[in-house]
């Protein structure tokens, strides 16, 4: 275990800091974990127990070790277990829609979004570059374990994305689109894009598919953007599910 | 400036850290405004010229200080501008819709709820005690100063408010409520009524008005608090504003 440093972007692996995330990936994506470890300081506890088993079960190596290491993965904050999982992208369902961030920036907003996804049924997320580390610890635990069951793919620019999933439709959300969203049925598959926390989308997304607005007052510049993605997909979900 | 101390939740007074919270206090509450503290460093700046105009306008006394001392208040962060205002409870409009929070845990949550009310048009807030402080400097800097343009009251219990509030047509947003958000017209004026963020509203909500369930997948325990409140104020605003 002295082998592993803090979480740093460019590791091809990352961490579950904890039990409830660590149970997360064994669960869902018991494949990608290469390694777990427990706290000496702890041996009780439903978790733990579950963990032990769920180990044994898909081969994962496990291990005990002094306390003081898992802390110094977890930046001193109190962890009993850490799971440690190679970083992969998934292969987007091309039958299903989509929710496609450009240059997301913030680690809890991913994690929301991520969470709010799978409590509205759509699975599938695609990351245009740049953007916050979805794999990151931070981001793992602000998706409360989301992260394992999503198909999450990193792609370069939205062009690169929409030749892949050019039979989507595609569904921008802007400050001034064609259309409301309550007035919106969503034609699916569909791609519901969003832009940057602070820079929203780029002025040439105007032209692309159907651009959507959120209906608000003009008492404030914009919606947080877990909000406007919570709110569109609650509106994807209530128009029924593909 | 030497008198006061960094922000704590039983100060009479709090404050605005920062040039924009401090500007919308200026302008949306002035005469909560008692002093303005600015930053000898920097004297320029479009935000700067507005706090000096504002205070002169609104008689609020301004004093250049050391940016050390700002520094002190903010939590040694860069820090050009602080409004010192006094903490007061508004009373909510009898007329209009209501958001009622039931010990909300959360300063960050709270910030992103006010600032979605105001995105979808409703101003009036009950925040149920014992409760994160809406006061607190990080409650307001989540806000993006939408405290300063909401009616904010505090209530010892809910029973309390409902006495206050008895025309108004209850909604308890619980995990099986008798109705679904998206076949709900809400009957005007509303108090959509959400529980803590880990325990959700207690039991004894089931007899209280009409209780409403987000419709979401098995897939999640919950959704986040300011998703569901930000979900179903979307779509109280959609349904047309009262």
């Amino acid at each position: 275990m002295a082998a592993y440093k803090p979480y740093k972007k460019d590791f091809p692996f990352s961490y579950t800091l904890g039990i409830f995330p660590t149970l997360e990936l064994l669960t869902a994506q018991p494949q990608l974990a290469e390694h777990v470890f427990i706290s000496q300081k702890t041996k009780s506890g439903q978790g733990l127990a579950a963990i032990r088993k769920l180990c044994t079960q898909h081969n994962v190596p496990l291990q005990e070790v002094e306390h003081a290491m898992l802390q110094r993965l977890a930046h001193n904050e109190n962890c009993f277990a850490i799971g440690v999982f190679t970083k992969t992208d998934a292969t987007l369902d091309a039958k299903k829609s989509h929710v496609v961030l450009v240059n997301p920036d913030d680690m809890g907003n991913l994690g929301t979004i991520m969470r709010t996804m799978l409590g509205f049924g759509v699975q599938d997320l695609a990351i245009i570059t740049p953007a916050a580390d979805v794999f990151d610890p931070k981001t793992i635990r602000a998706s409360m374990g989301a992260l394992f069951k999503l198909r999450i793919a990193h792609f370069t620019s939205f062009d690169d994305y929409a030749a892949q999933f050019a039979s989507h439709h595609f569904y921008p959300f802007v400050l001034h689109g064609s259309q409301k969203l309550a007035a919106t049925t969503f034609a699916k598959p569909a791609s519901l894009i969003f832009g940057n926390e602070g820079a929203g989308l780029p002025d040439s997304f105007a032209k692309i598919g159907t651009t959507i607005t959120i209906e608000q007052t003009d008492q404030i510049d914009s919606l947080n953007l877990a909000l406007s993605v919570g709110v569109a997909l609650y509106h994807h979900f209530a128009n029924g599910v593909e």
